[in-house]
């Protein structure tokens, strides 16, 4: 946790919850029990709640307590972690690696994460395995806050260009789809980074944050995360951000990923392809954050991305608080109307302006992406 | 009402509630109110309201119990009637007149019925006023259901070509967002009506409902209608279509509109753009249906529309069934988030394949515009 210290003068943590630094994953005084955010409780409620085991974990992921891909990477870790203190076997192995894999399908950081540990555990003994898998987890996890500090750092600099290309005094207007905060990450999250940054460095800006349905991270998650950092934002539904930008409202769009292939294209949530398209057909620059675990090098067209399809039941009925504080589920749709609902759509790489990376700022591009990943060439 | 006999001969009404016939506004038994539909309690209820005064005409196109451009301009005239029955003079046509043009501010077909009324009226003796409004106001009704009819009879045939293009044998695709529907306008709806007609003439049609946040016209309105017609349909997220599209899943896009400018820019409600955008990415036929009425030839430029800026309240609140079965409204945002809710947005004529007109087919284009209503030179 940050001092006052901390947050005045080394900003070297971002999160902030009531005032007070947190991690959006984090172990327990005990220092094996894992603490998550139970995400499906806001913004309505702010509630830890903690895994004991990796079935734990693997709801946690799939139940969407815990969301975006940076961050199912870092509990999925955890996760063996958690296996690993039940049963160390190979075979105990194996079944947590396969379990926590299927607990989503279509962010890629949850095969880099459960890779590196499976590479890393497997040729060690048994004995050695627990330590060595909470010492990794907490590695993946100190890295992603630094990897999304550094993205923050690199969309600082392409805000502060726009920023000083604006002739008339008035905020800067991003707009942002789902959540890549730090609520999506460990820390500073992705897509939101550089607008934390932004924001320390003096800029005056102000989000427009597309609600996002059905699951309304943005309405839920990021108008909550903005508001903890007292950074000034509308929620808009996710129809109206084409007309803002028709309308010379939207200077920019910054979003995250959940994956992104060795040409560009980016795999995000469901709606993300029509604000890339409004985008590009109203000069507006729209930027993907995401760290380097994101890049899927094994795929170059986009479209072979698995899309996960979620219960038709998220559409058709919503949950909230109502008038007497109670949350409350309500049911939108006529008896016998059924919904269909994917996840997320590709926005292909020709209307992304540029890649915002930990390593810096590149083309959504075969080349613009081996320029700052030149160890690809051997994935 | 139609009797059986119209229904299985003729076919000469459409909207069908519990399988009887309605049209969306009609005339009391005692020859003066006017009943509606309180289209604010769908899909849960189907409550009928009976209109006294002009105030509540005024009353129930704000509040949005009935809404859609064909059905404002109707409900308009009316009112225009229950106007006159208080007071047919000068002074209080012309109040009656300000008032209800203040109503809405996008859709042209208020500006359309009402010039009309006033153009028949003001001639008139007061004493005439009365009978002579309440014909006009049953001919525009009738002349809507007709026209809404004719433009079903034109669509069928852009419908049944591209399904005769469909090699494999599945359903025909269509997307729509919002609601223009039966419920939209008096009767048939206009761009549901070729969806009716090719469901008449056996093709076997599957609909794509948008929700349409933030007012849910497609999930509360748009569903209960197909449902009421048995038409096979499914209701996404507007963030879903661009997917859909790009899944090869959407085989043509058919929607409303609340005003076409003389060069055929489209406004229309707040998403339409984007699907526009993704259609065009995917070489989807994008359609717009509409009566002459909604052409506004004094405007070329679209985004010269003033766009209709309603309550946030609708973005951060929701009204639906509990699990109860009570209706409920909840909130979706935290506290302190508050919401910007622009209602309409501008569809560029070049994103729109065909206008379907009750004239026939024609370009999104001055040239298309003015071949189909030659008369719009003296305009």
């Amino acid at each position: 946790m940050c001092t006052l210290f901390h947050l005045l003068f080394l900003r070297a943590c971002r999160m902030i919850v009531n005032g007070r630094h947190y991690r959006s994953i984090w172990l327990h005084d005990d220092g094996w029990r894992v603490e998550i955010i139970d995400q499906t409780r806001l913004p309505h409620t702010f509630t830890t709640h903690t895994l004991s085991t990796v079935e734990e974990a693997f709801h946690a992921i799939q139940a969407m307590q815990v969301r975006g891909a940076p961050l199912i990477g870092a509990t999925a870790a955890y996760g063996i972690c958690l296996a690993m203190r039940q049963d160390p076997s190979d075979a105990s192995l194996q079944q947590a690696l396969q379990q926590l894999l299927s607990s989503r399908p279509t962010a890629v950081n949850l095969h880099w994460s459960l890779q590196r540990m499976q590479t890393h555990l497997e040729p060690l003994p048994p004995d050695d395995r627990l330590a060595a898998s909470y010492a990794l987890a907490a590695k993946i996890c100190d890295e992603d806050a630094a990897t999304n500090e550094a993205i923050g750092q690199h969309g600082l600099k392409l805000i502060e260009t726009i920023a000083n290309e604006i002739p008339e005094r008035r905020p800067l207007n991003i707009l942002t789809h789902c959540n890549a905060g730090w609520l999506a990450t460990v820390d500073w999250g992705t897509a939101l980074a550089p607008i934390y940054k932004a924001r320390e460095a003096g800029i005056d800006v102000h989000v427009w944050v597309d609600e996002t349905r059905p699951r309304n991270q943005g309405a839920a998650l990021t108008a909550w995360e903005l508001g903890q950092q007292d950074i000034p934002h509308h929620v808009i539904c996710d129809n109206a951000g084409g007309h803002l930008m028709q309308n010379g409202t939207v200077d920019l769009c910054i979003v995250g990923t959940d994956r992104v292939t060795a040409r560009g294209d980016v795999c995000n949530k469901i709606g993300t392809y029509l604000k890339a398209l409004a985008a590009a057909d109203n000069d507006i620059p729209f930027y993907v954050a995401l760290p380097g675990s994101t890049i899927d090098w094994r795929i170059e067209n986009g479209f072979e991305i698995p899309i996960e399809y979620r219960p038709g039941k998220e559409v058709t009925h919503l949950t909230g608080l109502d008038d007497a504080g109670q949350r409350t589920r309500i049911r939108l749709t006529p008896e016998g109307s059924t919904a269909i609902n994917p996840a997320f759509d590709i926005t292909p790489a020709k209307l992304v302006t540029a890649l915002i990376t930990e390593r810096g700022v590149c083309q959504a591009s075969p080349a613009g992406l081996r320029a700052l990943y030149p160890e690809s060439a051997s994935a």
